[in-house]
């Protein structure tokens, strides 16, 4: 199953059954992404990226995925398109030949 | 087309055009979705939820996923996987009964 | 006691005990900056800004005061100066006229 | 002059000419701090801690304050009190003899 609207039904099904409709405003389901996305830092904080504890990644990136979810759902966005439209838009502030190997923002190009 | 790895496969085409694969360690990575977690956060600034602008909660929230796609990338992740191993987790710390109605963290229940 | 050296000299001595300034490079501290700034938030998370409990504000407010001094110390800063600075530009980005009552951008204004 | 009475007034007095008081709610405030936090950090992304940009680091710090130091005003809190009550219980959590050079969380040590 890799399919992205099974997700989101088992998402919105677990939060029905608990009656969370009513907490999960955008606001604050953006500010529940912010939270969980801060957990996922934390695991790599004052260490090397290749130290930090995988287990405990899958399930805050697990968290980040479900919060974001639930906000395409509440918007009723397409992930795929709205993802596909933003990479549009990003080749055009990041033309391969001028952003190739370089880190920095469009707006230093 | 509704399929994770599809967008998987266009954010990592996306990525090795303009080789930054060197740029994306985890921790980075991380850090980028918190920043674009924070910057979907700006959008309710100052503001109740219903007067955010949808357009740019649709940007943002795409760059979001951008890059919770690529962290799941990196790991080998299976997004609907460590999704749905995560719900049925918190379907322990949160039991129905308790829950409902509740939006009491799990060890205040 | 209101002054802010005095804080940052109790701050670098608890460090110093610990041995920990190895791992305090500025990129993790401001990592540490946001992590303890979502703590904050969390407390704030599917409630009322007045339902929040105090106390615990209080303790991660604390800890966003530590790390943002640390920080300072870091790179040498005097606090009220960047502070000061910093409402010198808002004020021209904000005059008063124009930025009375309204919480738009200063780029929308 | 390096007293956070005096930062906090020249914020007040900021705010109030602006008459911004009406949105600074605490959760607000909060979601602000995360904010600026959140652009601080943009500062170090994909880089190496040295290769930050001072000048901006001083901007985005200033701005953490200026949240920071509204948000103890909006609680009536002292500065100086919350952090020195914290580094008091923080040094009971970590006892230079088992934290001295560990980046290890409290729980782990």
């Amino acid at each position: 199953m890799e399919n992205w609207k099974d997700l989101q039904k088992a998402l919105v099904q677990f939060r029905n059954e608990r009656d969370w409709e009513q907490f999960h405003n955008p606001k604050d389901l953006a500010l529940a992404l912010s939270v969980e996305a801060a957990e996922l830092n934390e695991l790599f904080l004052w260490k090397k990226a290749e130290d930090a504890d995988k287990e405990k990644i899958q399930e805050e990136l697990a968290d980040v995925f479900a919060y974001a979810i639930l906000l395409a759902e509440r918007y009723g966005l397409n992930i795929n398109q709205i993802v596909l439209d933003k990479i549009r838009k990003n080749a055009e502030k990041y033309p391969i030949d001028k952003a190739r190997g370089s880190a920095k923002k469009y707006d230093e190009l």
